[in-house]
């Protein structure tokens, strides 16, 4: 698309690196450590038989996120939101995007009255968390699933999976759109946009601000072409990393 | 656009009649009672000389909002915030989201060290909340900086305007784009978006969200063209309540 | 009573101008928007059918009550208790004796079980928010309470009004005492009275507060009679505005 | 007043019997622990050099006061409210009651800066716990001064207490007032008042609630009556608790 | 063991006087108002029949306890943590440590299906109040699980109760191991430690903290002698309260 | 000292499989990832140039501690504390532990008015997360204090740090005594213990609980011997790990 090199040597088109460590967690029914650069995240996908009451007794699943950031995963240390008493406005938000994102490629009557809760904890930020937190919660609940088929609380024929999900991000930066933000990056941004995107290429969420100056047309379409291409390129890694290859697996981009 | 229509009889492309009712309040610098149909949200600006501690001597101001319901602003009464003892994830989301977008429109420079407390309440909901909320509280914005100037904190040459700047939802609801939805379309609508645009027509934020299945890219650039619209009539009604007919004017649409 | 004259030229006991705006809320099963003055609350009332599970069973109805201000209802604006993630003792202390007054003249055998939540929320406050609140709760609570009788969730020959209550305030300024007190005499007054008296001018509640010398029983009898005259105007107001002229009425003092 | 004979044997008219342990604690500067029959509350009172931060440089002190109740200080176990996390309304209310009846006997200006935090923890609860708590906190805070003044933080000429304050309850119980009501009487009672008076008889707080039905000016004057003579024979009872017989003191009625 | 004397003239192996008013409660099944000195604490056990819900049907018992400090129990007054909002660590680990002391001493399928909850509340802190608090606790557990027999929720020929169980602190002043140390010694100890020993003399707890240096295997050996021995003559102290003297009995060593 | 099996063939003195990625995190001064056996603990150290303002002006440093939990680093998951608002006593105790466990081998004089804050946060649970989570905290000190030192934060020929520290579990199961308890051995454990001790051998904390029977003199000495044991093999693998290989080294047991 461009020939400008970023800082991190980086064409304007270019994610960074992206790794995704399949069943890195012992404990969780799925788990995918997934990296973006040097922005790290583990996520576990947790697999419960049975819904919240409130959901009883209607033959659906129910699929819910929760997103943290350890208070060191930052370049200075923030406070702890359980020492604060309370959760801020930015983890609640990014919290419900994930779980927006995994429950539009899931088909609630498939799942059957099952729950998975899939915790997305940053253990090192350099920007893009929660583009890599759903690309990587994807990848763990697919195996929460699986799990669930193989005890038994799915059916065999069912088919909760409609399609795949990634999400990454896209900004404009001295007025070149640019893929897959870097934190010192983002701060520079104009505009930044959160492109969550199906395997299929529809979208499930679209968040543009402008952190400078608002922004027009043109510079929405680029930025859309630039994040459905990214989406792509995710979309193959994570299919690798799912790949039959034992109860693990680790890819690389 | 189309010549469907609607349960309250209006076409795909038109808004709800508009109310803006300026200087609502007798004790906020500057205020709206704002109708979108029968969402009805009382907006007040709070202008306080200085800034919050850790912004101090940049010789920059900042402008923050905050979203809440009455508890029976619903068809059901919702527990109050106060009551539970912590803020809700849509509440931070929309508070966040209004500040953002009166921020946008504001050069903090020209406004000087002084803070704007945006306050949104909505007193009764049908649909359309935040959007009612942003576009009122652009009108209290206004009067609150000009209350600023006639006092004194601002310079009288200053331009902290540099926009103006109002929201609209949009959504497909059985595959048609509808503009301003009520809340019996928005619970039906498979995408629904928000669109926040300023005056001249330029972007703020583009929040859009596959409620059922994941949108595409022509739906989505049909869900954009319906907005900026949407925004364009808006901006003029925004224009119209903030003529200098006095202290405080109505205007309806 | 007194030729003396107050800032806003009433005499001492001089009630402010009342207004009373019944059926206000399309979303509530009784409302009302009232006036004392500068002061507004929007009273509305929730009508459940059923009783909190520890009072089920007994054949008696519950009454409550929940009262808060909005941040800047007031001259300066004030924290909002749900960011601050507590209630604080004052908004406790007059959601409680709203709760009170309104269950002194309910049947709760007559009601049966079935609930009723009024909230109490200040949009703007000139003093005598809880006075005007209990008042015009009354308002809303009596046609939550036909709503009810409607949806046959009452009996249609049960009672469970026995009286109607309304509550005014009234303090002593440089030794004269006054009726229904604006914010700036509030501050003023020596001694601060809150009566609330039902139709038949029996006490349901009487607080009297020395805010700066103690007081004598010749003025507390004072207060006493200013309190029970005003109580009865604005019964006869509340009774205007119940008058059978459709679904929604509004009156003037 | 009545012969009628209460269940421990006291006329309608009499306190139960009353003791004030003066001094109870080594390490508060004022404290009594005082019983009204079984009702046991331990008032401490804490004196600090300096004021709140928002009042300092007024030449003003500051008194204040807490309420709580040990979670089996009644018949069946409540829960702390510091495990709740929260206050909750009735305890705010009374912690406000206090530290209102006790400004009301102080000069702030002849207390100088300081500031007294006035502690009541019922240790065992029967009905009267706020008015015990306040006459106790009276006898503890004058402790309080003279240590402050010993001191040298209060001025050895300054007179910070203007009056002395106790207070007690009163109610109609099967159409006779009663004084002093135990916690079973208090179930009973159709109005219940607490009435804080000065050692000079005059009023502080008085707060009547019909609990049952309404009361009318006959039986509201009968309450006050029986109250104001109440409150004589506690004031003469904090007197002989601070007789000048050593550092702490002890005194049963 | 020693000839050193402290600074209340006791040796370095003497407990403080200690005293247990057994049944100082008229509402609690079992109490004891215990000093260690200055220190003292109210101990209350709340006898219920059931469980809590996840614990039902397993035919056993629950043992807990809530510790509490006085804001005013303390040389400088404490915030209470119920208006903090929040419990602290210390309280945490405290109430958490009186628990397992209690459960380690009582026989959960003896208990049968029945709840005993255990309040030490500080009145007054000198130093040790953890220690008295578990010592006090287990009289006032005594005659609640008695009360529990009287009342038949516990068979006639069940025995709840496998030992006794007290504590006691010990630590190293200036080389010098020392029993039961006052606050004044308790801040200048190298090296603190709790230990919780049955009336047979086991170990249920042993807590051992360098404030200090850390301490070696003699000294470590040396504090647990002394220990061993406290809780040998608590243990009689406890024994002798708790003998057949009437409901409430109270016993001074 | 046994040649009974355990279930992962270690023999009863024997310790898990221990791994120090030393330097783990891009962000934080001092890091390590440990692992024993299937327990891993992401400790990382954040230096401050400063102390908090209630030690400032003393020329004394300060070390804290937080420890945390992931949601599903356990077998089944666990609710988040930041979202229940509340951080449990257990987390408190543990978070007090690893502070009070690093400052026993800190020099505050010689640290300077410098924070070091070292957060542990669990990834995996499988016992001893608490004895890891010291172990480990003290690698990533002693890295942060090097920073500090290289930044001049810190004196040339300042030494901070007085020892090492680190802490293993120990336990009686069946009779035997046993070192570095997994979690299915911690279950079953009659008596369990956390040693925590000097690089010299020294006791910071010994922490005895009897979680069955109470246990006697004989028990503890053998459980103090093989945690002393434990100890003197952590220490070596610390050394190991800080052995100057460039900024990070990864040491495996």
């Amino acid at each position: 698309m461009t020939d400008l090199i970023r800082v991190d040597g980086r064409a304007a088109d270019d994610l960074r690196p992206i790794t995704i460590e399949r069943g890195w967690s012992d404990q969780a029914e799925g788990s995918a450590l997934i990296s973006f650069g040097r922005t790290k995240v583990l996520c576990t996908a947790s697999f419960t038989n049975g819904v919240p009451r409130w959901m009883a007794g209607k033959g659906k699943g129910w699929v819910t996120a929760e997103y943290s950031m350890l208070p060191r995963s930052t370049n200075s240390r923030m406070d702890r939101e359980s020492v604060k008493g309370r959760i801020g406005g930015r983890t609640h938000e990014i919290s419900r995007l994930i779980g927006r994102s995994l429950r539009a490629v899931v088909d609630m009557k498939a799942l059957g009255e099952n729950t998975l809760v899939i915790d997305c904890d940053v253990l090192q930020a350099d920007g893009g968390t929660r583009t890599a937190a759903i690309t990587g919660a994807y990848v763990a609940m697919v195996d929460a699933i699986e799990w669930g088929r193989q005890h038994k609380f799915i059916g065999q024929k069912a088919k909760p999976l409609i399609d795949s999900v990634s999400a990454v991000s896209v900004g404009i930066i001295d007025g070149t759109p640019m893929l897959d933000l870097a934190y010192t990056e983002d701060v520079r941004a104009e505009t930044d946009m959160n492109i969550v995107v199906t395997g299929r290429g529809l979208f499930v969420e679209v968040q543009g601000t402008a952190e400078g100056a608002p922004f027009d047309r043109r510079e929405l379409d680029a930025l859309l072409d630039l994040g459905v291409a990214g989406g792509a390129t995710l979309r193959d890694l994570q299919t690798a990393a799912l790949a039959p290859v034992g109860d693990a697996a680790s890819v690389t981009a």
